[in-house]
């Protein structure tokens, strides 16, 4: 579910009149993205995604988003790109909220990762990274290691509930992980949360998948470049039974190498990048596990399965460890 | 929330291999309905919408459905028209479940109702009964009266925790309704859930809003034509703070009698078909009210609405009792 905000047909036709779209045709609510509303809207002039952004997201952020997809997409990265409206403004209004209108991405986000999705991917996260490289400013990551202990606190009376001894578990890898946190590696602007639902796919000539798309910006910042590395391992390389899938792995670390060589320094961190990013979405699951009013509208995802990832990376020291 | 069945990148590239649409281009769930899982489906062909059926809906039924969207869209209703697979089949399965395609109609669907939109409602639902009357065969309204007391006995042990002595009145009104109702009145195909959401609406050449698609025949069934007004006055004719807009109301029934113009015992009938389709409505929103584990992904709509709407036109005798 991802329609918070309802907007009324007034407000979106003078909302409209702020842009050269032409007439407005259909406007549907997604349901996918559970971070802000999100609607398909067609003009005259084609298919864009309005998005009105929710409280989750600092409207002080928006401008580095939108200028960072803006960025991007003139690279040649397929990502949504602001449409500016008639006074060359993207980030407006609507219903009481921040609200923009960014070009529609054709493709669809694998509800079954394969092996040869993760290849693409890996080339497409490389890509970005180059991408980024002269983008102004800084993000910091607020869901970095600076935040996690905030988080845990958040969960520390309630945690146990989801599993008996999960907080004191927490502590413990949560102090080993900050203890070994690397502190100097390649930086530049991260996704932080590309997701299989954020990557849009369609077949190539030879029927095999390409990336057609990478959506959902909210979540990036500044930070190691490995880092979405890491984020992408724990959330594509995987099996449903809890299995790490080292085909997808390599697949996935190979075309990223070729496209930007990891330093010796960023692959011996990645098990460390790794532990970080399992325990990050674990924190935030359990957070909102514990925070979330039964019967609200939102999917509650399981924090259990990033404690299986964590366990699992905990207990390699190397890349090859890995098997990688 | 609308998307309760996942569909796997393979299942629906084997999917559509069944349809001469071209290659696939983009699909993403919608939020909007309830029942069915609606996905927004592009291919090279050009836009479609991908219906899942789920449990509520009986595989049964869906031949009538289908067969009845496909009759009025030939004689010029704007609503979905099924598309045959290459094998002439309209009705297929995916992911487990019968699903089909179906044309994608343009338009907006009101958030807040202006008068402005009933007129063309009235004459749209009156052109929908003309087009049905040819069309064979007869479903019927499992949500009609004979459907209203298993309805309540199922809310019976839970339905006075939403509101103390809720049970005892609905027994009452529940029996004068059916006292009531009337046993002889022009019966055809009734589209039975014509609620803002199912509306579509475009501007037209001098700006005021025009039905562009009626949508989700998925309660179509063979009633009197009168009680589809009925549904149309309840969920179309109230203001927010619980009102009944005549104005609305006689907009509603100007240009639906214009198209069709009501006999008399239509006219007399209309003030107990009001409370029929109040009654229902609160019946089965109790039964989910009081059904719905806490924490499932579904809107709980409050049944409570429709007790203020059964009481109002409780008090109304005749149409000329209500200002129509």
């Amino acid at each position: 579910m991802a329609v918070y905000t309802e907007v009324s047909d007034e407000a979106l036709a003078a909302f409209l009149d702020g842009y050269a779209l032409g007439r407005l045709v259909a406007f549907r609510g997604i349901a996918e993205g559970v971070e802000n509303s999100n609607y398909a809207l067609k003009t005259e002039a084609g298919d864009f995604i309005l998005t009105l952004y929710e409280k989750r997201v600092d409207p002080r952020d928006l401008p580095w988003f939108l200028g960072l997809m803006r960025h991007l997409a003139a690279r040649g990265i397929r990502c949504p790109e602001p449409v500016p409206g008639k006074d060359g403004e993207a980030l407006r209004e609507l219903a009481g909220r921040p609200a923009a209108i960014c070009t529609f991405l054709p493709g669809v986000w694998p509800r079954r990762v394969r092996v040869e999705h993760c290849a693409p991917l890996g080339a497409a996260l490389a890509a970005l990274h180059l991408a980024g490289r002269d983008y102004d400013g800084v993000r910091p990551n607020a869901l970095g290691p600076s935040g996690w202990p905030p988080l845990l606190e958040g969960s520390r009376a309630s945690g146990d509930s989801v599993q008996p001894g999960l907080i004191a578990e927490l502590d413990a890898r949560l102090a080993e992980v900050l203890a070994d946190w690397p502190h100097t590696l390649p930086r530049g602007q991260i996704h932080a949360d590309l997701f299989p639902d954020n990557v849009f796919f369609l077949p190539g000539p030879e029927g095999r998948p390409e990336v057609s798309g990478l959506i959902d910006f909210y979540f990036a910042c500044t930070d190691f470049l490995a880092y979405d590395l890491a984020v992408c391992l724990n959330a594509w390389c995987f099996e449903p039974d809890g299995a790490f899938n080292v085909t997808k792995a390599r697949a996935l670390l190979g075309t990223y190498d070729a496209a930007r060589p990891l330093e010796p320094a960023e692959r011996a961190a990645l098990p460390v990048l790794c532990r970080g990013a399992a325990l990050r979405f674990l924190l935030t699951r359990l957070y909102d596990w514990t925070h979330t009013p039964d019967g609200a509208l939102v999917t509650r995802k399981d924090p259990l399965e990033y404690l299986r990832k964590l366990r699992f990376f905990a207990g390699a020291a190397s890349l090859s460890s890995l098997g990688l």
